[in-house]
């Protein structure tokens, strides 16, 4: 039997909002005991947390969620396992995930979480068969894409950039990812089956661009904003859709900047359609969502990328790093 | 029969395109001959001469249609009516529209122009019959207004404010303007039925939003861009549409300046949609949308309201003006 009193919380708290870039000083590491369980509480082991750019938008105000302020335990979507119950509705051994936080256990109510069905690795429920991949699948799916289209994805070598390519290349797109460095670029033509790759650090950014999209962009999967976003307005088609799936560049920095010129001017005169989306709204689809990916993976039609950091204490780094762009894929920290 | 080496076409040129603010100096008004009509070509004698603040737009650079330079006649959009036809399509007497430009003659060819069904007082069919009124139907069409939803609408008082502004009452909508004066204000209120109107020059522009929409904005039918779009971003609902008109704020000045701070972060995080739309695109459906609004001006269900000016002398003060928000509804050269 489970003795409660004897396990020791990791806990990372913010312990300031950062002005600018995000620091490692911006956390700290405390070590807790567990309170006792109230009434329909649960206690969860976490298993895996996932790095999201989103978090340190948290840490700029409210978003789709509260704000994350200096004094609260750093908050992060993870995977657990129930470890102790005092409700009904979860027993011993299941699997939840939900904002579990930057920490090894955390105590909710089932209003906080959902249960997860675990079929395969733990990992793979994080990434490509999770949010992750589900970003990716539901923000294609508004972009109703058309076979021969030019699909343009930016942050392309990230956790949902790159699924969201290799579902594109599925549907028979010419698929041009933007990333970050030449490293990334041949990762994605060669191992993933990118059509190309231009990065953004180029002076002729918008010529790459037009190079490598000879017909122009279509749909472009926007996972950044700013002046990536801007340049690529001027590449858009008429009749192009932008799907708004985040703005990293805007997120590492104390508020988001002015936004991109052209804005709305540019959607006028190229009749562009723009749509932001939360992958949560789509949760009565995820069923059928979950279960293609799985097909696409087992098919290998479409090949898991994951970065797994081991260790709570290098959940901080891991997030500094992923905004200064070093991953390739789903980044997660494996407890 | 008419003797064409008699006529005397008044022209207005661009002289220099405006460094910023459009200037009376950047025309100039000649007198000009009309020249032998070639094969298939038309003569026409324009009516009535559109002011858009589009018109402006087309000086910084390519739009929908090519850049106006110094040196060309100034376009413009026009009624006008066949005085003489080398083009057995059209018969002297027949009804034309399109691209005449600032002028009192002008010789098209077929694929310039499109015959005019005149109906109703010709002015009419430059008003709310015509683009500006067909421009406010399908941008509200692409909106999918819902009985009850807030409709905020700026640059209410101008030609196509004010139609989108009463179309959406009569599709149930709690609707609200923006404009700059309070006699504007007080005419879409008191003439109009505006529900409440908002002066984007008071200092509380974004809690007067607030305050005249309590359950926030569901449709915003943006004409102007700049910051007072920026303001209403925060004022969106979860899952609101934003229907991109035009960006007055931005044509009258070199070129446009840096977009809306907030996008694409609040597009993602309000999960909103931003449609472009240019009138011309639903010429497929143009009979249908005549139809409903002749039947809503015939039932006192929409009032038309025109700012006409006579002369074409005064066609560039009257852009100027429209440019400065001097007119209410839909300003006409009569020629």
């Amino acid at each position: 039997m489970l003795d409660i009193k004897s396990l020791n919380n990791k806990q990372i708290f913010l312990v300031e909002s950062p002005k600018d870039k995000l620091k490692e000083e911006n956390f700290e590491l405390k070590i807790s005991k567990i309170p006792n369980l109230k009434n329909e509480e649960i206690l969860i082991e976490t298993r895996y947390i996932s790095i999201d750019a989103a978090n340190r938008a948290w840490m700029q105000g409210r978003t789709y969620r509260d704000q994350v302020l200096p004094g609260d335990v750093m908050g992060g979507y993870g995977l657990g396992k129930v470890i102790a119950s005092n409700n009904n509705n979860f027993n011993i051994g299941d699997y939840v995930e939900g904002d579990l936080g930057w920490q090894n256990y955390s105590i909710k109510n089932s209003k906080d979480i959902i249960r997860t069905n675990i079929t395969e690795d733990e990992n793979l429920h994080m990434s490509v068969l999770g949010i992750t991949g589900k970003t990716a699948y539901f923000g294609l799916q508004l972009a109703e894409l058309k076979e021969g289209e030019t699909v343009l994805i930016s942050a392309a070598a990230g956790a949902v950039g790159n699924v969201a390519g290799q579902i594109a290349k599925l549907k028979g797109c010419r698929v041009v990812g933007i990333t970050g460095s030449q490293d990334k670029a041949n990762w994605l033509i060669d191992e993933l089956g990118f059509d190309a790759v231009v990065n953004y650090k180029n002076e002729n950014f918008y010529k790459e661009i037009r190079n490598a999209c000879p017909n122009k962009v279509d749909v472009y999967f926007d996972n950044v904003g700013g002046t990536i976003f801007e340049t690529v307005l001027f590449a858009m088609n008429n009749y192009g859709r932008i799907i708004c799936c985040g703005a990293v560049s805007q997120y590492d920095q104390a508020a988001p900047q002015s936004g991109p010129r052209g804005v709305p001017g540019i959607i006028v005169t190229k009749r562009l359609t723009l749509k932001g989306f939360i992958v949560m709204d789509f949760d009565n689809q995820k069923e059928k969502a979950e279960e293609e990916l799985k097909q696409w993976i087992k098919n290998e039609k479409i090949i898991v990328a994951e970065d797994i950091i081991e260790g709570i204490e290098n959940t901080p780094l891991g997030l500094i790093g992923l905004l200064n762009g070093e991953n390739k894929g789903k980044r997660l920290i494996k407890i």
